[in-house]
């Protein structure tokens, strides 16, 4: 029986999202756990003293006594780094499938998160707030939709799993940023939202995005706020 | 019982040596594997079109048919990425205890891996590389030796896991150029490795290391060449 799971999290924080979106995936299964807002404009004292000494979100702080989420027990496990997390709930909570045991399985879904983070994100995150070309991007969509079960609608198939929650944030803000072309180089953001949702070459790309949108711990965790705060909290806090 | 497991390598590539030390681990319990040479300068056309796309060493094959490295089956997985390959050799060989099954050890494991990744192979390279101040070595130093076992002389206490499996080729590396005094910035690197070995204030990170440099499984995949030539790989291919 997993112990107390306090999750610190941001509305806004697309890495925080990660572990709320495993943590509701894991619900059916069993978890509960307390969510701390932290401001990230004025963030509490105790948060890095006591926390996590990097100052970001997502953390967790895991078993000893139950306490309020300000006053953290020094008798608690304390976790950071969302990749981390996300692993950290698949382990509790087995019954979830969130990573299912077979190793070849694992392997590929190891990799996928490793091409969202290491190529998405990145593709994301330049064109979306540096007003880079979005050549990147596009190369990171065609790398994933190659990747993904050609029947779908996850990664894996039938099974949502901690490749789907890794990747879920990125592809909602981005189609957020797109949709409403708030980007850094507004007029650029439609066209890549048509391309991105039309063009043939995408088709599986864009399917799987608009799964993802509809998973209901996606959608039940995306922040309430405007892309043009999304916009601004990017580039001041990633 | 597994199937068969290709290795595909490069003596010289820190990366690459992460999973042939997985592997020595896991030999005493069962891991077989056939290991192929990649010549990084002058790569086989078979490597990118067969194994691994991004042209890169460490890949493995797993399972299809006996066939010989330089015709790599159809029928069989393949698989990149150091960190995703040394989760996969785990998850092979559970009875190694390579990540034991504690879900919080876990995720302290793949914690100080993330430090290794993200703070100490960065604070190597650009100190050994190029020329940057130690400042940031340093640093990833204290953090990497805060987070190990007080008693060792593993991360985890007795047990060797992946944790030590990802810092040993660029802890190793790291020495290696140090001692010689072979870096971006000749004199430096003697001054550094006084620091780090003799310094109070990294004693447990020396202890650590030394640890790590005997370990037979590091010992036995250390590249055989110089400091010299270490460099001039570094510079052209990470
Ligand atoms: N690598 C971290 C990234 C987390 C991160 O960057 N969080 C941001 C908010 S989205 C943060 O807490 N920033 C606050 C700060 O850096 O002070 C993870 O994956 O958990
Ligand atoms: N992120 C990769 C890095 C592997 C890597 O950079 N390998 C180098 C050799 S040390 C390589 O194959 N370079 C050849 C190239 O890039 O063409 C991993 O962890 O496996």
């Amino acid at each position: 029986m997993p112990e107390q799971i306090t999750l610190y999290t941001s509305e806004t924080c697309p890495w925080a999202q990660k572990t709320r979106i495993a943590l509701a995936e894991a619900k059916p299964f069993g978890a509960k756990w307390t969510e701390f807002e932290v401001d990230l404009k004025n963030k509490p004292d105790f948060y890095a003293k006591t926390v996590n000494p990097a100052s970001k979100v997502p953390a967790i702080t895991y078993g000893g006594p139950a306490v309020p989420p300000d006053q953290p027990s020094p008798e608690s496990i304390k976790i950071a780094e969302s990749a981390v997390l996300v692993e950290f709930i698949a382990d509790l909570f087995p019954q979830s499938n969130l990573l299912p045991q077979d190793p070849v399985l694992r392997a590929k879904i190891r990799f996928f998160i490793d091409v969202a983070t290491t190529k998405f994100v990145p593709g994301w995150f330049q064109f979306t707030f540096k007003g880079a070309s979005p050549d990147a991007l596009y190369a990171a969509a065609e790398q994933v939709q190659e990747l993904l079960d050609p029947e779908g609608p996850w990664f894996a198939g039938e099974q949502f799993t901690i490749a789907d929650v890794s990747i879920a944030p990125f592809i909602e803000r981005l189609c957020v940023n797109l949709q409403n072309d708030v980007v850094a180089n507004p007029g650029e953001g439609s066209k890549v939202f048509k391309e991105l949702s039309e063009a043939p070459r995408f088709a599986r790309f864009a399917k799987y995005a608009r799964a993802i949108l509809g998973r209901p711990s996606v959608s039940g965790t995306t922040p309430h706020v405007s892309p043009i705060v999304l916009i601004n909290i990017g580039l001041t806090l990633y």
